[in-house]
């Protein structure tokens, strides 16, 4: 079986180039979830990936239509029933992008320039989830077979909260059976420290929505008497946070598992100099909890961050008018045992409480999903450890991220299977961003560590 | 004479429509000032005046550039030197207007419904400025000559602070030397009750920026050791007003004039309840200085408001940013004796005051203009509160306006002449806002009270 890894790894070098240039293709689908101008393209993703599969000899290829996105499936069963199942879980939709962001480079058109691919989803997550298909097709045309059996399930509705899967994954236990679920859509600190992620942040997002005047009125001719609306959100937005900086929603710590004192050392591990925080973010200064250190601020604490804000005139030049609406996107990340049900309520009651009666202010829900605390003593998940060892030359830490990936709490939950994250982005590889990217030695490495991977699972089920 | 106006009203009347479709061709003009992409037609809607001018067999007619957009001179003083000379002024530029922002039909596509003309700049101030020329037109068709020589000053920078008639007006004092200055850029509160103007607000606007991380960043990833720049901004927005809604900027206040009782009773004659104003703005509640009441509150007191608000993702759905950058217009509105240069460096040095290390915060200037107190017993101002008792059927009442038109308070200073605001719009025309339109009777009432005013100002100087 390890003479099956080697020759899938010499393939996978072999075919590096030509792998990069399927990958490219892919990235040039602009499968932007959250806006409808791009549904068609996220479709145009899906059957690219349905098609790509069928290529690779996967039975039982479909794109699953949702009430959104649809789902794309794929498996390959031929290690037989009595060898362990692998499912790979991926997302090949991505967040907006636009030139004017400031992208060096059209975001849809992948460039490789020095060892990095960049382009929208080039990380999260199209690189990442191509580099397990590539690795089942590593194994299927050297030996003609894994050691393990393999499902994909790779969803387009991840960047909005993949509202449809938990419904989908409910529908599809059968379908999706496994015994562990493989997820690559985080990353690490640097190539020479490979992580397994134990942790994912959960998240509430709202959009807050203050309606004052019924249209835009001239500022000259009514300022004085009317509740500007934008001054009415700045003046509840402002009262989210303490002067300390933690949230002031009531109840919002509640329900936070306090970290252990071994945790912590864990999480010392990775943590960041304020000046390499500053480096990597270009912040002139940290700020934050002072009770806890920089890594645990942004992974293991609950945030609530500002992530859009408008109203009235934004073009060039004075617009001297008072708005008639001001709106902001807000979103919390939450940590275990944080519910986001809970924390929606909390949040909303609160904002309400602090609406004046000059103006009308609406909170809307976007989306709710747990966060996911996954043991990190699990066999799985050491065999993950091992499988680093070898393929990658490096032994893995164990890390908290500060993301959310939406379906872990779920598979952990609605399928009873251990979920174990290798990411195999860096943290700096600008995800959401301008002129994200991937390293083109991780994409590499990434495969022969899931190659690795495969085998030391098959061994894992023998040994046990 | 009397009877030169009654053949100039006669005229008017009878050519009410073709006045009004001639007004059409100039409101399909975009001419936006604030929007560089609409320099070109800027310049059309003056080259339009200028050959319109030019039709009506005015001399010395010009499009003069400046440093932004130009101003059209035209002159008639076919009166003679020993007749007064009024100086008319207006702006043939408009504020932007989108189909997007609430408009029933297209802004720059003139629509008369149910009395009025709808398009952006019908009341702001193409409709009122076209008013005087139809006033002189009337009487150069009828009599061949006016009662006294007109000079008209129309620029294209108003709705962009007038950032270039300063500097115009002092090089061009010979050129438009005059006894008197009309402007009909105002309004009044029904149309039995015309108005005349005889304070303005002054102005101070600027921009705030405020840059956080040096890019967008992944919220999950940053998210709680990065002083969001929303929030930033919003913490100190919220900062500009005391709970009371005055302005909480150090020395905000210290040189505005007190009311007097007179004054006070003065304005007390065209207050407003609070269910009007409620119904004229869509507003749930009043706010604002609970010492004054409203007309004070939206004409002799001063203002902060927040006229636009920009951070990071405003499109549907949700985005899991932190933003690198959150922006906001503000502008106040002065009222005499605050000086604008004053206001703008208590107003720049407050909000740096409050700037936290966290994030960099950058103030800029985009316009400044002293407000205007012009002697409401002149007798300049009882001559046109003669002519409103003839033509328009109701004598005017004496008002303070809240807006700002900057040229006022030049022209008093540096021409030294008295500046007679006879506004013609309505105070419900929706200027700045969608739907703007302008009363086809006012339009009409307007040009006959023009006619009488000017056979008044000769009157004035035979008498005087």
């Amino acid at each position: 079986m390890a003479a099956a890894s080697a020759d899938a790894r010499t393939y996978a070098r072999a075919n590096s180039e030509r792998f990069r240039h399927e990958l490219h293709e892919l990235l040039r689908i602009p499968s932007v979830s959250a806006d409808p101008a791009h549904t068609a393209d996220v479709q145009r993703a899906a059957e690219w990936l349905a098609a790509h599969m069928c290529g690779l000899n996967l039975q039982n290829v479909q794109v699953i239509p949702t009430a959104g996105h649809p789902v794309v499936y794929g498996e390959w069963l031929g290690a037989g029933a009595d060898q362990p199942t692998v499912l790979v879980y991926g997302h090949y939709d991505v967040v907006p992008a636009e030139m004017g962001d400031g992208w060096d480079t059209s975001p849809f058109e992948p460039v490789e320039k020095d060892g990095k691919i960049y382009a929208r989803g080039a990380t999260d997550d199209k690189g990442q989830l191509f580099i397990h298909l590539k690795t089942l097709e590593s194994y299927l045309q050297t030996g003609g077979h894994a050691p393990v059996n393999v499902k994909f399930l790779l969803e387009g509705e991840e960047e909005v909260a993949s509202e449809n899967l938990t419904s989908f994954i409910k529908a599809h236990l059968d379908l999706l059976r496994a015994d562990v679920c493989v997820i690559s859509d985080t990353s690490m600190r640097t190539i020479e420290e490979p992580a397994i992620t134990y942790s994912l942040r959960g998240m509430v997002y709202i959009e807050v929505e203050v309606q004052g005047p019924s249209r835009d009125l001239h500022s000259g001719l009514w300022g004085g008497a009317v509740h500007n609306p934008a001054l009415a959100l700045v003046e509840i937005l402002s009262r989210l946070h303490n002067p300390d900086h933690t949230i002031a929603v009531p109840g919002f710590y509640d329900d936070v598992v306090p970290l252990t004192p071994e945790e912590r050392a864990l999480i010392a591990q990775t943590e960041l100099t304020e000046e390499q925080f500053r480096q990597m973010t270009g912040v002139p200064a940290l700020w934050g909890d002072a009770n806890y250190n920089i890594r645990e601020r942004i992974t293991a604490r609950p945030t609530l961050e500002i992530n859009g804000l408008w109203s009235g005139w934004t073009g060039p030049g004075p617009k001297t008018i008072i708005p008639a609406r001001a709106g902001a996107k807000i979103s919390a990340r939450l940590v275990g045992n944080q519910d986001p049900d809970t924390i929606y309520r909390q949040l909303r009651q609160y904002i309400e409480s602090l609406a004046p009666p000059t103006v009308a202010v609406q909170v809307t829900l976007l989306s709710a999903d747990k966060p996911a605390l996954i043991p990190y003593d699990l066999p799985e998940i050491q065999a993950a450890a091992r499988a680093y060892a070898k393929a990658w030359g490096a032994s893995p830490i164990l890390t908290r991220s500060g993301g959310s990936i939406p379906v872990v709490a779920d598979i952990h939950a609605l399928m009873g299977i251990p979920v174990v994250m290798m990411g195999y982005g860096l943290d700096d590889d600008g995800l959401h961003a301008p002129n994200e990217h991937f390293s083109i030695e991780m994409f590499q490495r990434g495969i022969e560590t899931a190659i690795v991977y495969l085998e030391e699972l098959a061994a894992l089920k023998a040994g046990g």
